[in-house]
C-alpha cells in the first residue's frame, strides 16, 4: 500500500504518542517532533507507510535513549490476555466451527496496536469479534490451501496478539513457523515477547530481520526471505504486515481488523471491519505464487 | 495559551484538511505539507497556537493560489442558519431567561468550527445546548457588567455563528461593535459574512486588522486596539479568540465549546463542555481592566 497524504500527519501524531511513552522530557518530544516534521518532505508517497515508520521509531530510539519504549505494555498486555486463555480455550471448545473461531479470535488480538490512535479493551474485543460480520471471508480457499499446505509461514503482528495466535497456530495441525521483527518497534513482538507468551511451545520462532513495523522484503534477511519464497502457505497478520505486503506478487492470506480509515479504503472496506483476504491465490495450484 | 506538542500534528491535520478544500491537485498539498513540516522546528512554543495558524493559512492562499477556500461552505453555513432563525426565536420567545437563552444560542453557532477535526450537525447543536450543562457560567458577572457598561465590543469567531451572535446581541440591548477577521481565514467571519448574516443591522462591524483566525493583539490594527483597551465590556467568541487572549490582562468574558481537547485541558473542562468564563474582572470596578 502506497503512503497517503493522511498517513503524513499521523505519522507525527504517533512519533508524539511514542515519543512520550519513552520520555517525559518534552524537549526530546519537540526534537523528535521537528525531526519527523523536517522528513515529511523526503517520503517517498509510493512507498508504504511503515517504511517511513521504521524511520521515525528509530529516531525515537536514538532521540530519547530508550531502545524498547513499549517494553513494560507488551508485557502486560501478553499476561492480560494469558489470564484470558481458559475463556479462550473455552470458547473454541464450545465452537461449531474450530478454524473459523480460532481466525475470529486471532483477529480479536488485532486490537491491541499503539501504532493507531485508538482507545482497546481486550475482552470487549473478543465478544465483539466472535459474532461480527467479516467485511471479506476467503475461508474456503484458506481451508484448500490449508489442507494442501506441508507447513505454513505465519506473520506475527503485536505482542500481546501472539497469545491468539497461538490457539490458531495450534488450530492449524500443520508445522507453523512463526516471524517476529528483529528488535522491538511499537508493540509489536520480538523474538523474548513470543517466547513469554507461549508461542514457541507450537512453532518455530523466527525473525525477519527487519527493524520496521511490518514485513518490508527489501530490509529482510534472506533466511526470511528463503522462507517467505518457499512457504506453501503465508498468514499475515495485522494492518503493518498487509502495508508492506499488499502489493507483493506471492499467495498470502491477511488476517486483520482495519483500525485505520485508509487501510481500510485500500481494502475496500468499512473503517473496524474485519478481513480474512487472499491475495495471488490460483484455486488450481498448490503453493501457487 | 501557549502551544502544546499536541497542536503540531493537528496543524498538519488542519492544513492537510484546508489544503483539500482549496484544491484537488494533491502536488500542491504535499507541498504545503512540506512546507507546514519544516516550520514544525521553528514555532515557538510559547505562542498561542493560531500564531501558527495565521503562517498555515497563509500558505494555503500562497501554495494553492486560492483566496478563500471556505467561501462557499461559509455562505450555505450562514443559509442554514438564517433558515433556522425563525425557530430560534421561537426558543427565545418562549424563554424564562432570555439573556442566558441568548448566550445558549451563541455557544450553539460555535459548533461550526472546520478547524478543528469534528463533524457537526447546527440543529442538533441547538437542541442540545439549549439544556446543556454549562462548565464554567460566570452569568452574575456577566449580567453586572452588562448593565453597567455604556457598550460592548463584541469578538466574532466563525461565518454561520454569527447570526446566531445577532441574537445576542440583540438581547445585550447596548451598542455593539462586533469584530471580525480582516481577510478570510479557515471560515471565520468576514465583514462580507457578518453583512450576509445582517449583522450590520445590530451592531457597528470593524476588522481587527489580523489575517490569523484568532485576536493576536500584536497583530491587529490601531483603530481595533484603542477600542480593546477602552471597551466597558468585550464578549471573545470561540477557540480560537480564547486561544489568543486567555493570556492579556484585560477584562473579558470567554463564550465557546471546547471542541479541542487541549483548550478543555487549559480551561480544566471537559471536550464538549461548554463554557461562559469571566478573567480579570473585579467585582468592585466599571470596565475594570
Amino acid at each position: 500500500m502506497k503512503t497517503y497524504l493522511d498517513c503524513l500527519p499521523c505519522m507525527l501524531q504517533q512519533a508524539l504518542r511514542a515519543g512520550r511513552i519513552a520520555t517525559t522530557d518534552e524537549k526530546k518530544i519537540k526534537t523528535l517532533l521537528n525531526t519527523i516534521g523536517m522528513m515529511i518532505q523526503d517520503i517517498p508517497m509510493d512507498n508504504s507507510p511503515p517504511e517511513m515508520g521504521n524511520i521515525i521509531y528509530r529516531k525515537i530510539r536514538e532521540i530519547t535513549g530508550v531502545y524498547d519504549p513499549y517494553k513494560k505494555i507488551k508485557a502486560d498486555n501478553i499476561n492480560e490476555v494469558l489470564a484470558l486463555y481458559p475463556e479462550l480455550i473455552h470458547i473454541m471448545n464450545k465452537s461449531k466451527n474450530r478454524l473459523l473461531t480460532a481466525i475470529r479470535l486471532a483477529i480479536a488480538g488485532n486490537v491491541i496496536d499503539f501504532g493507531v490512535n485508538k482507545e482497546f479493551n481486550i475482552p470487549q474485543s473478543v465478544q465483539q469479534i466472535i459474532t461480527q460480520d467479516f467485511a471479506i471471508l476467503d475461508l474456503e480457499l484458506f481451508h484448500d490451501q490449508l489442507e494442501k499446505a506441508r507447513s505454513v509461514l505465519y506473520l506475527g503482528d503485536n505482542a500481546g496478539e501472539s497469545v491468539f495466535d497461538k490457539i490458531l497456530i495450534t488450530e492449524l495441525g500443520k508445522p507453523v513457523t512463526y516471524v517476529v521483527r528483529a528488535i522491538p518497534v511499537i508493540n509489536d513482538v520480538t523474538k523474548e515477547d513470543a517466547i513469554n507468551s507461549g508461542l514457541d511451545e507450537v512453532a518455530e520462532v523466527i525473525s525477519s530481520g527487519t527493524t520496521a513495523p511490518a514485513t518490508i522484503l527489501s530490509l529482510c534477511n534472506d533466511d526470511f526471505l528463503k522462507r517467505f519464497n518457499d512457504a506453501d502457505m503465508i498468514i499475515s497478520k495485522g494492518q503493518g504486515n498487509y502495508e508492506s505486503l499488499s502489493g507483493v506478487e506471492r499467495s498470502l492470506f491477511f488476517l486483520l481488523k482495519a483500525k485505520c480509515p485508509l487501510i481500510a479504503r485500500d481494502l475496500n472496506v468499512a473503517e473496524n471491519d474485519i478481513v480474512l483476504k487472499a491475495i495471488n491465490l490460483h484455486e488450481t495450484g498448490f503453493g501457487t505464487h
